[in-house]
């Protein structure tokens, strides 16, 4: 079994708040995160997914096949996008870099495996301090 | 002479566009970077000061001093906050990182002057691949 | 289950030896990490915890509640000291980056438990080429 | 159980092809990787080893042990050579990263369990966006 | 006067060699760098380019402008390529890093000129411990 | 004229204080750094020297001479140590990193001369967030 990660980046608006709350019990629970007037970070993505390399090629798939899915899944979807207002597999969540990792899993999901591997992992770094990994 | 560089960092959201011009016409020019709904960087931060080290400390300036002055005059001032709406030093200006590395200099300049040592360089990395300097 | 990283920074002095060996027998064994005069470095701390997010909030845990737990923890106590001589935490111990895993596990473990998450991983990078993980 | 990381680095030419193909065909499945005047990357290698701390010095391994076991069974037969020509470990392999990682897996495993550890993972960055990982 | 600086990736081949020099000869002067196997690496290219913020669009230049213009005079025609055999700039010219940063300069310096601003500095890096700037 | 540039690192520790100071006037002044016990660091140098390249070898300098001349008359001298008590170029001197930077500049100087190029910046970073340059 070989794992196989392909690093992407976007950059996003986003603000966490929940809508049934008042913006000062959005304050109380998530500080400056909840800015009404948004902010954004430089995110950076990691999606790992395993598999046999094939014997023909030498891969475990071909990465520009995961770039492409990667692109038209998710970059082409969030990159300068506003994540709370127009990203779509993020509508109805709170805009937490938990809840984005495990969108992004959903959305690459299937494509992953109709490629003939397997996802493994979804890693999303909003600072350099601060990261989440998913593994399904 | 002796230079020394002080690194901090800030997220916050940001639109390139011109009031006077329609959503049409910013989208021409800054493309994706004009989306109405923000979108946003982990911005990084260089300043450099210069000077003669103090005999007595041989500092060109006590670091933490240097510290201080960024997160009072910008930090606290853009970090997770809206540069185009919220930012007072950024109103009247197009929200492009020329102009914050501009505003900033010009934010920082005084501070420094007045703790006796000379500014010598703003740099800001928008992305890992995008990057302005300005010396004043 | 999500994962959740906090990268926090210190810079401290240590030294490789054991008292019951002389610092000829030190040298052979610990080499130049043995000097008796200290040397120091700047670590790299990842903290990973795990747990289900909040519904209510969408985290595994606030992060800036674990960034409080690690800074009163741990960097408050070995920041800009001698491991060796100053960290509690650390007496009796070899001053292994290995040991020292282990022993900022022990600190951490029972706070992050009372904040209702799982202590999964302490990653420390001792210089850029060498690191440690352990997973308890 | 503590995981011990190593990195190394070597600059090295390849070309992704089979003999057996035509240029035409290896420029269909390879693209440009398959260019037969080579390219060449950085190529950043991380070696993890596990086991237990020996009480007496504190290390799972003198990390200078393993360091010398990397340069003298991977780097020195890598290092600014060409991996399709010269490289003895990769004779009758594709070129690809993944037989990489194992090939390097299978010239480090019976040194690193002489000196009394256990090789966990071979991780191999070509380029700051592609990495592969293997675990035995 | 503002300082806007881009980077931009490239993987090659090459080898440090004279063609009037016999192996041996260059061996002495350019050792495992004139593998006459080739090697290569992952090169990193910053490109800075200075003038005045335009007042309309708070731009010194678009920077999409300029990586179209970085593709295509540039890294069109070295990634993936063999500096020495393949990349008509380089002909003639011993493939050093040197060597690269001025005529990279030299492909560069009209296009910069006709899109309005001033080419400032070509830095390439060869490995993460060696760079080359050039000032034109 | 070209600028070439190589770094290396080195691990020591150090002291912030002056002699003729109490210990509480030194932590008055400089704080945490004045540790009585010693702190560390993982220094980072970058050595730039300049000149034309030789029209025989393409280079300024030939890096391996550069990297020599850096390890013997700097990184052997330092790294592993202890600043204050062992490093004979910085006898007599504040243990800054802007002295340190002045030290080492004077250490290089006449073997860099020697060797036919010019010494042009020393830079240190003592964290990732502090930095000095020092240009002769």
């Amino acid at each position: 079994m070989i794992f196989l990660t392909r690093r992407e980046r976007f950059s996003a608006a986003h603000r966490m708040f929940r809508t049934d709350w008042s913006d000062e019990e959005n304050k109380n629970v998530f500080g400056k995160c909840s800015n009404p007037n948004w902010h954004g970070h430089n995110y950076v993505l990691w999606v790992t997914i395993k598999g046999e390399p094939s014997p023909e090629q030498g891969f475990v798939m071909n990465i520009n096949i995961l770039k492409q899915i990667i692109l038209e899944k998710v970059i082409d979807k969030i990159d300068h996008k506003n994540i709370n207002l127009e990203v779509e597999f993020m509508q109805g969540r709170l805009a937490t870099t938990e809840n984005l990792a495990v969108a992004i899993w959903n959305e690459l999901e299937p494509s992953v495996k109709l490629a003939g591997a397997m996802l493994h992992c979804i890693k999303i770094e909003e600072t350099e301090n601060n990261s989440i990994e998913y593994y399904g």
